[in-house]
C-alpha cells in the first residue's frame, strides 16, 4: 500500500528542498525559515502587514493584466487568492521571522509563494506546479522586493492607523471625563516636587487630555504625509528598469482603490527606494507619545502615592493584591506597566534609527527591522493605552477632602494672598508658618490681616486657579 | 588715597554676596555660577536664546505698562535695555551654565538682573540699586520662570530657524548642481553592496537632494506648528495666578510683534507649562536629518573608496594630507566629520528624550538640558552642513570612464538584455561570465545573440535608467 | 446528568474569579493575565527563568523546613513540585506577560500558585484547596517578590550563561579556523576605506577572533562578579522584617547547592533590593558584543561586495536566491540579519537603562522590563552567533588571485618600497601611478630603481605584513 | 622701515598656507582648524589628553634614539619639548576641534607640529624650519596616527582616572557620614511609592553609599583591564610595517615609565588598531554610574518634597532662592542638575556606541568622537559628583519627628505586628484604619490586642528594621 506523500520537492537557484505538502508557502520561504530563527516573531503576528502584502500583489496583477502582460485567467486566480488573504485566510502561512537578511526578499517571496499556491489550487493544479502560475513570473510580475516590500509596509501602517488613533482617542476621552468630574476639586499644584500654588484636579487631568490631544492631531496629520507616497513601480533600484512605462501609475491607482488610502507615486523613485525617513519620523512621533504616556503615569503614581506617607490625592482602582507580606497594600500596577511599554518603545525607536542610518547606496537592507520595530511599537502603545484607559483612568477617584486640606495647610496659599496683604507680610507669614508648623490662614486670621469675607472670596477655587483682576 | 571698590554687595533670601563691580548680572546669577560648573557652555554661547530672553522681557514690560502696572519711566528703561541686548550688546553678561537646576530660574534671573542693571544705569543709578528698578518686581513683573523661560526657548528657536533652513537649502542646491553635472554619467547601482542594475550618477546625487528636500519641507512646516504656541501669561503653573486677566493676550501680541513670528497663546496653559512634546518632536526631526546626512556621507565614502582597491567612482576634494607613512593618501575627512556630528545629534536626542520623560506634575525641571541639547544639535548640524557643502560636495568630480567600465564589465548588465534575449539565455550568460571572468557583452557578441544596433540601443544610458516599452 | 465543571472558584483580597479547572496557576496569575496583554511574550518563553523561580522556591522551602516553620510533608510536596518544574514540566503554566506592573509580583505569584497546585495534587488534594497548602503562606514563606524575583532573575541568567559563552566560543573558533586557512593570502589593508598597506586575509580574520575573544573573557568574568550576590532573605525592602535571623544564610546556601552556582548573600540588602546596576553592566557588556558583531558583519559585507563592482575579496556562502529581476544575484543575508539583531540589542540596552533609572526609593518597579530585555538580548545574540557561524563563517572562501592582484595594482605598495627607494622617489612614483593609471611595480622596474631579487624579497608577504629590520 | 612679519609660510602636499608667526602649531593643524569648526571644544579643553600625546611622543623618541634612528640632539630637543607640555606649557597651542575627520590625524599632527616647533626654538632655529627637525620625520618617527592616537587616548584616561575615583570616593564618604548621622531615625520604607515597612534613614543613605561603592570597585578594576593594553608600534594598520622589530617593546616600556601606568603591548595589533571595545565598556560603566546618580537624586527630590504637600522627610540645603512669585520656595536645584548631567552622559554613551559600530575594516575613523564623548562624560560626572557632595549631601538634615510620625500613622506598621496578633487581626485592623483614617496602634490599643510593654518592644527601631526571632 503506497504511503501518502507528506512533502513535495521544490527547486530554486540553490537546489531543491522538501516542502511540507500542506504548506502554501514554497522553497524560498522554507529557506528563510531555516536561515532566520531570530526574533521568534513571524509575519503573521502583524495581520495588517500580511493584508497589505496581498493588496500590493493584487494591485500589481490588476495593472499587469490591463497592460496585457498577465493573462486573464492567471489574473483572476491571483486576485481571488489575494482577496482571501485580505479577508483573513491563510495568515498562518506567513511564517518568516520579522528579522531577516535580504532586505525583505523573504517576506516578499513568502507572499508570492502563498498567493501562487492558493491560485494554483483554484485553477485545479497542485501546489508547487509553478509552470502553470509562477510566484516570480506572475505574482511578482513587474515588481522587485525593493518596491513591493516598502510599499506594503506603508500600506500596512495606514491600514492600522485608525485603530491606533481610536485607542488614543478613547484614552483622551476618559481623561476628559475625569477632568470634568474633578473640575471642582481644589488641590495644590507642585513644581520641582515643591508646593507651588492651587489648581483644580480637573485642570490637572485636562492637561493630560490636552497633551495627548496634540499627539492625536500630529499622528492624524503625519500618517498621510509620510505614508501615502509609495515607490511601487521603481523595481530594483527605482529606475523602473524592465517595467512598462504605464505600469507605475496604474498599479498605484489600483492599490489606492483596493486599500482605500490616497496613495500616490513617489516623486523620486531612486530616493524612495532607499529612504527610511518616513519611518524615522513616524517612530519619532510614537516615541513622543511614549514619553508623554510615561510622564502621565509617573504623575498618576505620584498623586496616588501613600496612602499614609505619600501624596494620596487620588485613588487608582485596585487591579490585583499587592504584597502578601504587607496586608492591604495595593500597587499602581497599570501605570507601572505603561511606563515599561514606553521604555520599550523608546528602545524600539533607537533600534529603528540605527537601522535607518545603516542604509547603503541604492537600498536599506535593514528595512525588515524597521518594519518590525514600528509595528511592534504601535501594537505595544495601542494595548497599553487601552489598558490604561479601561483598567486605570476610568476607575480613578479623588480624595477631595484631603486635597483641600493640603491646600489649606500649605504655605503656597500665601501666594494667593500676596496682592492683598503685600509681599512683606506674605514673606513674614510664610516664614512663620514654616518655622512653627502652623497654617498660613490661621496666622492671617490671628493677625486680622484680612476679614473673613475677603478671605473667603480669595480662597474660592475659581479665584485661585485663574487670572484675576487684582486690587491696585 | 582710597582703594577703588571692585565689588558691590547684593542680597537675596539666602544672604549676601560680593558681586564684581563691573558685572551687570547680580547675586542670583552669581549663585548659579557658583552652583553650576557643569557643561562649561554658558548662555552667551547661544545668542538667539539671549536675544529671545530680552524680547520676552520687553514684551512683558510693554504689556505691564499698558495695563498700568509698570510706570512709564521704568518701562522705557527696561525696553531700551532689552533693545540693546537684542542688538547684540551685553551678551557676555549671560554667564550661567546651560545645565542648571531650578528649571531655568537661573537663566531667567540672569536676564532679569542684566536688564535691571542696564536700565538702572540709563536712569542714572548705580548697578545694584534695585530700589529704583528691581529685577523681580519690575523686569520679571507678571512672569514666572515657568512661563518666561519656555517662551524664550521657543522664540530663540524660531529666530534661528531661517539660518538652519538656509544651510540645509544650500546643501541641497549643491547636490542638485552635481546631479545635473553628472546626469550623463552611467554607473552601476548597488543593492546590499552587490552589483544591481545601471543608473546615472546624476540620479544618485538627485536622490540625495530629494531626501534632504523632504526634510527642508518638514522643518519649514514643523517649526511654526510646534513653536508658535507659547505659555507666556501662565505664571507659576499655568493658572495665571496673580496675573491681570488681560495680560496674557497683550504680552503675546507684543512678543509676536517684537520677534516677527506669529506667536499665539497656548490653549491649555497648565499643559503648556510642563509639556515638552514640541521639543521632543523638533529634536526627532533633527535626528532624522542627522540620520540622512550620515547615510549620504557613508555613501560618499563608499563611492570614493580606493583609489585602486575600492569603488572609486567619484573623487572628493582633498582637504588635508592623509598619512605620513603612506605617501599620497588622501582621506574623506569631511564626510567622516559629518558622520560624527550625526552621532552626536542622535545622542543629544536621547538626552533630550530622557529629560522630557523626567517631567513631574506641573513642571519639567529638566528643561535647561532640553534647551541646551536642541540648540546644540541645531548648531552642530548647521556647521556640518556648511562644511559638507563648501568643503566637499561642491568639489566632487566623477571618474566617468571608470564608472562606465564598471557597468560594461558588470554581470548586472544582463538584466537590461533580459527582455530581448530571454530569461534562459540571460541566466546562462550570467553564470558563464561569473565563472570565466569574461564580460556579458563580449559573450553576447560572441554568440551573436543580438546585433550591434540593437545592443547599442539597449545600452544607451537613457534606456537602461528608466522604464521602457518592451518588445512583446 | 450533571455537567462536568470546567472552572474552579478562587478568591483573593479583591474578590473571586473562575479559574480553568485544568490550570495549575490560580487567581492572582489569572488577574495578571487579564491585566497585562502587552508584549505577548510570556514567562514560559524563558525556560531558565522558570527553572530559576522553582529553584528559589525550593531553597526557601528547605530553609523554612530546617528552621521548623514549614512542616515536613508540605516541604516534601513543595520540593517535588519544584523538581518537576526544574526538570522541564509545567512550563506552559507560566503564562504571565514579561511586561507587567507590580515589580514582578505576578511572576512570583504565578510560580507560587503553580507549585502549590502541583503539591496539592501530589498530597491528594484538588487544585485550589489552599487550606492544605497555600501559595503565599507556604510556597512564598519568608519571601517577598522583592527578594525572590531579583534572585530568580540572577539565577536564571547564570543558568543560561554557559550556553551564551558556548555560542560565542564556537563563533570564535570558526573565525580562527578561517584565519589559519587564509594565513597565506596577501591582500590590501584599508583605512578610512582608502587603500593602505598590505596584510594577510588571515590577519584580518584573526583580528575578528581576537576582538570576540576579549568579550568571551569579559563575559566569563563579569557573570560571577555581577550575578552571584543575591538579596534572598531581604523580604519586603531588605530589612528582613518578619524573617528568621537564620533564614537568609540557609536559604542562600541551599540555592547555591541547588543551582550549582556560588551564590552569596548581598552585603547590603536594602541596596540590593532596589539596585539594578548588575543588569545595567551586564547589558552594557551584551551591547558591546553586539557592536563588535555588527562591525564584523559590516566588514564581511564590504569584503564580499561585488562581484564585479565591489571589493570581492571573499565569497560568503549563498543561502537563498537574491533578486528575481536580477539573475544570479546572491546577497549577504546572514550578516545583514546579524546587523539587525545587533541594533535590536542596542535598543534593548536603552530600554533597560531607562528602566534602571526609573527605580524609586526602596524598589525598582521596572524590573520586569529589565529581566525581559536582558533575556531577550541573550537569546537574540545566541541565535545570531550560531547562525553567523554555521550559515556564513564556516563557508567563506577567498578570491586569492583577486586579492593579490589588488595588492600588486595598489599604489599603497609604495609604502613597502619606501625604505629602499627613499621618500622622494616613492612620492614621485605614487603620483605618476595615480595620474597614468599604471602600476607602482611596473614604474619601479621601468626606472630600474630596484633589482628583481630585492623587489621579490620586499614583496614577500611575510615581509610586508610584519615589522622588519630595515636598511640603514 | 620694514614691517614685522606676522605669518610664516608653511607647505604640505596640498600647497602652502600662512601660519601665524607666534603659533607653535603648523600648516596641518591650521588646515584642520579651517576644516573643522564643529563642536567648538578644542583639544586643550582636555589637558590629560594633551599631556598623554606628549608622553607618547616622548616614549617614541626615546625608543627611536635607542635604536639609533633618531640623532641624540634631536632626541634631546623633542624630549624637552614633551616635558614642557607634560608640565602644563603650550596647551593653548592644541587648537583642533575634538570632532574631526581623519581618524585623529589632525590631533596627532597638532602634537607633532607643536613639539617640533618648541624643539626647533630650543635648538636655535625658527619655527617652521623643519629641515632641522621635522614634525613627521622626527617627532612622528615610527608612528602612525593609527597607533599613536589610540594609545594617547588610553594614557589620557589613565592619567585622569584617580581624579574620577577621588570624586566618587568623596561622595561615598559623605553619604556614609549621613548614614551614620541618621542611623537612629526611624522612617517608613516605600515600594512602588506605596507605604511599605519601617527602616531607618541611615539604612537608606547607607544603601546610596553601597551602590556607589560597587561602582568605585568596578571602575578601579576596569581601568587597568581595559586601558593598559596599547597598540603603539602597530603603525598604519597593526602590521608594524616599516617599524624596527624592536621598536614596539621599547616604546611601550618607555611610555609605561613616563606615564607611571603599567602599559603593555596589545597581543593582536591588527585587532587593537580598529577595536573600540575598551571605550564602549568604559563608557558603559560611566553610564551605569550616571543611572545610579540619577536614581539617588530622584530619591533625594522625593524625600525632600513638600514642605507641606510632599514627603518632607529630609531637608536639602538651600542653594538659591526659588520662585519670586512664590515667597519662601526653595528648590532641589543641585540634584536636578545632577539628573541632567546623567541624561547627558547616557546620550554620550549612545553617540560613542554609534561611533564604535561605525568602524570599517582596519580602522575606526570615528575615534575622535569616541575620545571626545568619553572625556566629556568623565568631566561631567566628576564635576557633578563634587557639586552633589559639597552643595547638597553634606548639608542634608532630617525631619526626625515627621519621619517617626509618618511611621506611627502608617498602616504598614501592621506588618510588624503580624507575627503577634495574627494575619486575620492584621488584615482587619489594616482595613479599619484605612476606612476610618485612624491609626493602627490606636486601634490595637483600643482592642487590647497587645499590652503596652510588648507593643513598645515590637516598635523599637532596631526590632522593626532587621530580621528577628519571632514567637512560634
Amino acid at each position: 500500500m503506497p504511503q501518502q506523500q507528506t512533502t513535495r520537492l521544490e527547486k530554486d537557484l540553490l537546489g531543491t528542498l522538501e516542502v511540507p505538502m500542506e504548506a502554501y508557502y514554497g522553497i524560498q520561504t522554507l529557506r528563510a525559515v531555516q536561515n532566520f530563527h531570530l526574533s521568534g516573531v513571524v509575519l503573521s503576528h502583524y495581520p495588517k502587514l500580511v493584508i497589505a502584502l496581498a493588496m500590493v500583489k493584487q494591485a500589481a496583477a490588476d495593472a499587469n493584466c490591463e497592460l496585457r502582460h498577465l493573462p486573464k485567467d492567471k489574473h483572476r486566480a491571483i486576485v481571488q487568492a489575494c482577496e482571501r488573504i485580505i479577508g483573513g485566510e491563510f495568515h498562518e502561512q506567513f511564517v518568516v521571522d520579522m528579522i531577516q537578511g535580504g532586505a525583505g526578499t523573504s517576506t516578499n517571496m513568502n507572499a508570492n509563494e502563498v498567493i501562487a499556491n492558493i491560485a494554483l489550487e483554484s485553477l485545479g493544479h497542485a501546489k508547487g506546479d509553478y509552470q502553470h502560475l509562477h510566484p516570480n513570473n506572475h505574482v511578482n510580475m513587474a515588481q522587485s522586493t525593493n518596491d513591493a516590500y516598502p510599499t506594503a509596509i506603508r500600506v500596512g501602517l495606514l491600514l492600522g492607523h485608525d485603530s491606533l488613533l481610536n485607542r488614543l482617542s478613547g484614552l483622551i476621552d476618559a481623561l476628559k471625563d475625569k477632568a470634568s468630574t474633578f473640575a471642582h476639586i481644589l488641590k495644590m499644584g507642585r513644581t520641582q516636587l515643591q508646593d507651588a500654588v492651587p489648581m483644580t484636579l480637573g485642570q490637572e487631568f485636562h492637561a493630560f487630555a490636552t497633551t495627548l490631544g496634540e499627539d492625536l492631531q500630529h499622528l492624524k496629520m503625519l500618517a498621510p504625509t509620510l505614508l501615502t507616497e509609495v515607490n511601487l513601480g521603481g523595481t530594483a533600484i527605482g529606475t523602473g528598469i524592465n517595467a512598462d512605462p504605464n505600469y507605475q501609475k496604474l498599479a498605484v491607482q489600483r492599490l489606492a482603490a483596493i486599500s482605500g488610502h490616497p496613495l500616490v507615486p513617489a516623486a523620486d523613485l531612486i530616493e524612495a527606494t532607499s529612504d527610511m525617513g518616513a519611518f524615522v519620523l513616524f517612530s519619532g512621533m510614537l516615541k513622543r507619545l511614549a514619553v508623554k504616556l510615561s510622564k502621565i503615569c509617573n504623575d498618576l503614581r505620584l498623586l496616588s502615592s501613600g496612602p499614609r506617607t505619600g501624596i494620596n490625592e487620588i485613588n487608582l482602582p485596585p487591579r490585583q493584591p499587592g504584597s502578601s507580606i504587607m496586608p492591604g497594600k495595593v500597587n499602581p500596577v497599570i501605570p507601572e506597566a505603561v511606563n515599561q511599554v514606553a521604555f520599550e518603545v523608546i528602545g524600539n525607536d533607537l533600534a529603528l534609527t540605527l537601522a535607518a542610518e545603516g542604509g547603503q547606496l541604492q537600498l536599506n537592507v535593514m528595512e525588515p527591522l524597521i518594519a518590525y520595530k514600528i509595528f511592534d511599537s504601535i501594537g505595544l502603545l495601542s494595548r497599553a493605552m487601552d489598558m490604561l484607559r479601561s483598567l486605570c483612568i476610568e476607575g480613578i477617584t479623588a480624595n477631595e477632602a484631603h486635597c483641600r486640606e493640603l491646600v489649606e495647610n500649605s504655605i503656597g496659599l500665601v501666594t494667593a494672598l500676596n496682592p492683598w496683604i503685600g509681599y512683606e507680610n506674605s514673606t513674614r507669614i510664610a516664614k512663620l508658618a514654616l518655622e512653627t508648623g502652623r497654617g498660613v490662614l490661621e496666622l492671617v486670621r490671628e493677625e486680622n490681616l484680612l476679614d473673613e469675607a475677603t478671605l473667603a472670596d480669595i480662597l474660592r477655587p475659581e479665584h485661585m486657579t485663574a487670572p484675576r483682576l487684582l486690587p491696585l
